[in-house]
């Protein structure tokens, strides 16, 4: 059996040289210093503001030793984009730490870098910037997101009034059903369901042109992306603009593959769907005035959005189906 | 004996509240968003260019699991400030990424939070968004700093030209003599220089003033931070440059607990000296024309500066002490 090679057997400076020197699209601007200084040094155009954002994904938490590399460096930028897309905002530029056992094969980094520039091209943001580490135990990996948007134009998660409506993106459950399979929790009978749903987990879509489209007509009063689920971020939503929600529970949008499990599991699904994270589509809110407006930017989009509730006064988030109040605990990912 | 309070006790979101949240010094500005939304949205001047470097501190590897977390704290945001200082930038606001096993003493979160906001305050610097999470074996930080320089104006490694001379702030070899003591590698006879060698090792000072008034006067042709020890720094900074150069060593500038080491110990130290890291001085290049505007600047800041070499001609960078050759390897810190 032929040995695989590891890192440390081409160390830190060479390792960064051959996998991450040419993560740089061509159409990306506002480089002034990139990879290898001390610092990036960035152009942020005059009339905009930075906006950042960092994630971290360690390994045996967010993604486990034997998951592919490749798929995880598009998640793991695909993650941070949710964050600015969430914001309203133009990604640009990223800046990468990792920390990793010596003992990690060099094929790993490779093949993570690679999804890395892939989805970089795809999205068009270039790394500038990042540190490399050893780690005594796991693989950890920071991506700081950078990029800009019109001053004063952000959505906040503070800025929901009373009477808006809510709405999400996409649909919801996907990424929790896929990795139910993946981790051999919930066995799926249709192998295209299970490939569906896994790839929703594996490859979430994060919404930036939507996100800037938000922004860009004025259409919604605050936003968040659906990483800790439903009923994490709407509480996380609503705590901030210190405000209550109302949800209907029934007009969650749903995929097929989601309905098909729906259907042939017990009700209990239908908690995980609502509480389970990493669906990384965008929960915002708009005032009943904005409701044509927006209905015509996701039709020319071409992405589906569904409105499933209303924000009310006070402080309490129920989410009723079929007009009856669920019990869901406080549900979604906490880390301690 | 009385059980320890974890992390896992208090929460995540609790842990993020009690302990982060009030991490913004009165007077800095440009925070449009700060904590507690998906991104963070600041305001760079609009005379100003961004400036941005991350550096993750991973236990086992640049601390130890009791080493004190209030200086651990401290030095985390300084080394992430040196590496501002060696563009010449202002540091404004920071990103931090935090990933710690669920067992981590509630006491060591709370002391690394205060060191954090003790050196905040004391360099201005605004904590304004990060990532909490769980990790599986050991404590792991990831800085992200920014602040921002006039435009076209940074400091960086591959301006040097023939000719130029090069200096050093401060003293060098301190940290590395510091932190052997700390590992019991060296017997420091006289508890005083422990004391002192120690705390330039826990403490290092970012000379970010003197950074910012090298390019205000635009008095050098690059710089970068001591972090890889000073073989390796040189030897990064010549390489983007594509320049060679010569050092004087023995014009090399070193404190006097060093020095007393030096002479106590066999010539092996001055090799230690040379190659141990984290010093986190500046290192940097002045045209013959300058040397007396960047010696008035260094006084007019009371800090020692020290010439110790020239930039020549070439690709090989030669240590020589009292003008015969040293023999140094390739010298500085790999992390694999």
């Amino acid at each position: 059996m032929k040995e695989e090679k590891t890192i440390s057997s081409v160390g830190e400076f060479e390792l960064i040289r051959s996998c991450f020197s040419s993560s740089v699209p061509s159409d990306v601007t506002g480089i002034t210093v990139g990879l290898g200084d001390d610092g990036a040094v960035l152009d942020v155009p005059r009339t905009q503001e930075l906006v950042v954002s960092t994630d971290t994904l360690v390994e045996g938490i967010h993604f486990s030793s034997d998951d592919d590399p490749y798929l995880l460096g598009r998640k793991a930028l695909r993650v941070n984009l949710s964050d600015l897309a969430a914001m309203g905002a133009q990604p640009r530029w990223y800046l990468l730490s990792l920390s990793l056992p010596p003992s990690t094969p060099l094929s790993w980094v490779t093949e993570f870098s690679r999804g890395l520039k892939e989805d970089g091209e795809r999205y068009k943001v270039a790394l500038t910037g990042g540190d490399t580490t050893g780690s005594k135990g796991c693989r950890i990996m920071t991506i700081t997101m950078m990029g800009y948007l019109g001053k004063g134009r952000a959505l906040c998660r503070s800025g929901l009034q009373l009477g808006d409506r809510l709405f999400v993106t996409g649909t919801l459950g996907d990424a929790t059903l896929g990795l139910a399979h993946h981790l051999g929790r919930m066995t799926l009978s249709d192998s295209e369901d299970a490939i569906y749903l896994m790839q929703r987990h594996q490859l979430p879509e994060p919404r930036i042109a939507f996100g800037m489209g938000l922004i860009d007509a004025a259409l919604a009063h605050g936003a968040i992306d659906l990483s800790d689920g439903l009923v994490a971020d709407l509480r996380h939503l609503c705590t901030a603009s210190k405000v209550g929600a109302e949800v209907d529970v029934e007009k969650i949008p749903l995929s097929h593959a989601a309905r098909r499990q729906l259907e042939a599991h017990d009700g209990d699904l239908l908690t995980q769907i609502l509480t389970g994270g990493e669906d990384y589509e965008l929960l915002f809110a708009v005032s009943p005035g904005c409701l044509g407006a927006v209905a015509n930017l996701a039709d020319q989009m071409g992405l589906a959005i569904t409105e499933i509730g209303v924000v009310t006064a006070g402080s309490s988030v129920n989410f009723n189906l079929n007009g009856t109040p669920m019990r869901l605990g406080s549900g979604g990912w906490t880390h301690f």
